[in-house]
């Protein structure tokens, strides 16, 4: 046999649908609905070839000093990915041995299962409360191996919920691996961990970020993480020579530099997704409070797997997990304010 | 611990020096002398943000197709990696089982070992003949281990030599396990390898490329390959979700479709690589026959530690790999006819 035992079973993660056709209303992978900062078009334009014609810097100094900067820590203990994707596939080699488990909370991103199997090792599902909220984590298998790695979405996707920090640091100081906590959708969120990343006492907290939603930047695969000095140093000697590019090190500091750009946008989300909250309560629909720039919404009449494929059959393109906890749910991303009074007006229709 | 036990000795792999001063005369990299196609610029400089704002396409179509017409195969039969470095390291996973080996040459990429290391297998090296040329690779480890993957750069780096493709195929017809040929440096070469994982009747030949070298884009990081369906299968499951961003699949596209860019580019670097491999020779130098844009060269006076050295006092970069093989040459990048005027004079000097 050529290909590994273990990745002839494996089933791929299937990522949302990215149609082609710009038409459709795209609620389904929680991109951001407004532009990058404009700074990244005049890197673009003036970008010099010769810095293509050469190796990227390996080390994205000037990109660390820059998040070291926006995050008040030391450029040695940031570490930058080809998306963050790429920082937990990392993570998974890391800081799992072959006799370990990776675990995290039940629902929460579905990569996490196959990079567990893309691993070679178990994944251990903690199931979350039934409103969602936190549950104490499981930190060995069913067979007795320890969950070495255990990553934790804050706020959570899909349920959009946010964690108190406290319970963060509380699980974080009791468990003996490490803890990557995933804060994609931070910046829509009142609060962070990243205090808990930067802070030595806490010497297995490692906080992700990306620049995919908040910094409209998903098609430039930039994220990175904050953390211990050694844990962060054990990611460096594991990934590739020269992992990000030298257009996506200049873009990304160009995006980082506009902070302004990026809280305005995300302020826009937010009050998007509040009236679009209020909205859907008003007719019946359960929807959790958000911290990020989803939904996590349960129909108030028919079941959201019928609603979803009534609404890909209008072009409007939302996030459906089969499941017995998420299965009655749609995950919806919040879009411009046209996009969300199109999604109104269909499901006032549709959902009755 | 929180490391991996396989991660805390890893020694990781060191690339060649990338000095920030432009006035350095940079042979060190194996880097193109000359620039990307300009078509890059144009993609840049209308650049539609919005396909940055969004998630790239995961399976890469329209470069694959591109890929597919150039080679005169299928695009089921490419894949595409942040580098041909991601490349490697999925092969590693996607065809290496936790009790077989990863095998090449001795001497070549030196690479290969670290990427043996992080995936936690031995690395068995198959010595050379003292000439550099082809060897029968051995194919298991002290242990008995079977290697399952075999990693042939052809033509081969740091010696610059072209192994014959009839040797290759024999080879892997006679292999369980996996043959990637990482043809990097093909565009330099008089013959490929790419029939061997065009043809359908050779089950497990890929072929990789890279667009870092007769392409100019180091910067880029993209790196392809081409081989049997079933195992550019097994590829894509194991990959990153989005592991090549949307800026670098528009500039591979219009790197790869200016293919009178990049042959003008690489003829002028034969032609710089004979005189240079020429002049040396004329002053008592070995240079074996080279295929690549770099030249694996043995001093006629003077040690080549020492001369490395004295080259880097000068800031003129070149590179140096201490060993019993490799320890008493200089691997020399090809630059320009002045890069190389600019060498040699200072050479004169030094190697006397």
């Amino acid at each position: 046999m050529r290909i590994a035992k273990s990745v002839q079973s494996l089933v791929p993660y299937t990522p949302g649908e990215q149609p082609k056709a710009r038409s459709v209303i795209k609620l389904n992978t929680n991109e951001n609905p407004y532009p990058p900062s404009p700074l990244i078009e005049k890197v673009l334009a003036s970008f010099d070839l010769d810095r293509l014609r050469r190796y990227p810097d390996p080390v994205f100094r000037e990109l660390r000093e820059k998040i070291a900067e926006i995050y008040h820590t030391s450029p040695s203990r940031v570490f930058v990915g080809n998306g963050s994707d790429e920082v937990l596939t990392l993570a998974a080699r890391a800081f799992v041995d072959d006799d370990e488990a990776i675990g995290s909370f039940d629902p929460s991103y579905s990569l996490y299962k196959t990079l567990a199997a893309i691993r070679d090792v178990p994944f251990v599902p903690s199931p979350l409360a039934d409103d969602f909220s936190w549950a104490e984590p499981v930190t060995r298998g069913p067979d007795g191996r320890p969950v070495a790695l255990f990553l934790l979405t804050n706020p959570n996707a899909p349920t959009s919920i946010l964690y108190p920090s406290e319970l963060v640091q509380a699980f974080a100081r009791s468990f003996p691996g490490v803890v990557i906590v995933d804060e994609a959708y931070a910046d829509f969120a009142d609060s962070s961990c990243v205090p808990l990343a930067a802070d030595p006492s806490d010497a297995n907290v490692i906080v992700m970020r990306t620049l995919s939603k908040s910094y409209s930047l998903a098609g430039l695969r930039l994220g990175f993480c904050i953390g211990p000095e050694d844990l962060v140093e054990a990611l460096y000697k594991v990934k590739d020579s020269y992992n990000v590019d030298a257009l996506a090190q200049a873009c990304a500091l160009a995006a980082l530099s506009d902070q302004p750009w990026m809280r305005r946008n995300t302020s826009k989300v937010l009050k998007t997704r509040e009236e679009t909250a209020s909205e859907l309560r008003r007719r019946g629909w359960d929807v959790p409070p958000s911290q990020s720039n989803f939904l996590f919404a349960r129909p108030a009449h028919r079941p959201a797997a019928e609603l979803f494929e009534a609404l890909r059959a209008r072009n409007i393109f939302v996030r459906y997990f089969p499941g017995p906890r998420t299965g009655d749910r749609l995950r919806i991303s919040v879009g411009t304010d046209a996009d969300m009074a199109s999604l109104l007006a269909a499901l006032q229709e549709l959902d009755a």
